[in-house]
């Protein structure tokens, strides 16, 4: 056993424990409190092994997990940034690099390539895994907001060209998952006034 | 597109959402509030990753990250059982496996068989698989505990026997990560006092 390798590898195990520790600006399907983003995580990595059957493209279903998984740790150093907070969006590409950089580089030599590869290829969002990736990063959050009647929309005075412009990705991961979002969770609060025209 | 199919699939996407609610006795790394379970499947899953090359037998990783994102699903309904409330235990079984059947069957057939079948895999801890999930499940507290000052074992009052007991599955699944486990996160915590002999 390599010492200096499985000491990297629980002290980058021990580091990512603060991905709980960020909020994002969904409320739990209870409208209670926040989800942040370890929850939010675990949720798309079972979405995506249930759901994977609806990809327009053949996915690797782990490298689609694990991208999933570990695409928000860099929020563990840049915060969360809001999706239409426009003025954080403006500096959020370097503060996520400089995180990134740091963080992959906790790991082993090796992993780091890996696990690095998998954010780079997730924020390209060019490949098949990663566009599906995007899109269960896109639905979880309307699922959510439908299931609270639109809490965090109306909070926030979200409006529906925001939604779609956020949404733009959405049917490049699946179509079928992108028609069903906007069916039974965006329109339907559109029409019902939770989401402003 | 099977519209029944698709509309199962996202009740049970929803609906384990609620893993988010279920409290843990394990602090997080800051030692400020309690983990709860979609976190800590998260954390499960993550590591699964991580530290698949330390597995006695190899393993089907994808299966093993599947069997941890979901193996405390029941929960939502059976509620967290503390490792060391022996009261609780005796009727955790039934619980869990009253709350199995309703849970997995909000998914199509096919997927009720997938998914309940690797949660009855994880509980049985016969496969390489479900004896990798066990050692995940196992590490990860000790990791927080270890990482707190031992604040969960201090405030429970928990016992190096309590613990090791606990462990029984631990090197099933992986001598190595036992070994670390035992020397980094056990035994330290047991010099300094915070885990009593």
């Amino acid at each position: 056993m390599d010492r200096e390798r499985i000491n990297k590898q629980f002290k980058f195990a021990l580091e990512i424990d603060k991905e709980k520790m960020i909020g994002r600006q969904t409320y739990l399907s209870d409208g209670i409190r926040l989800e942040n983003d370890a929850e939010h995580a675990w949720h798309l990595a079972m979405m995506t092994i249930l759901l994977s059957e609806y990809a327009n493209e053949e996915i690797d279903v782990l490298k689609t997990v694990t991208m999933v998984l570990l695409h928000d740790i860099v929020e563990i150093d840049a915060g969360d940034t809001f999706a239409y907070d426009e003025e954080a969006k403006k500096t959020q590409r370097e503060r996520e690099l400089k995180a990134a950089d740091r963080l992959f580089h906790l790991l082993p030599e090796d992993q780091e390539k890996i696990f690095r590869g998998l954010w780079d290829e997730f924020e390209a969002g060019e490949s098949p895994e990663a566009r599906f990736a995007h899109t269960m990063d896109n639905i979880q959050p309307a699922m959510l907001n439908a299931a609270t009647e639109g809490k965090a929309w109306i909070e926030k005075g979200t409006r529906l060209p925001q939604v779609l412009e956020r949404n733009e990705s959405t049917p490049k991961g699946s179509k079928i998952l992108w028609d069903y979002s906007y069916n039974n969770f965006i329109l339907p609060n559109v029409e019902k006034g939770k989401l402003k025209k």
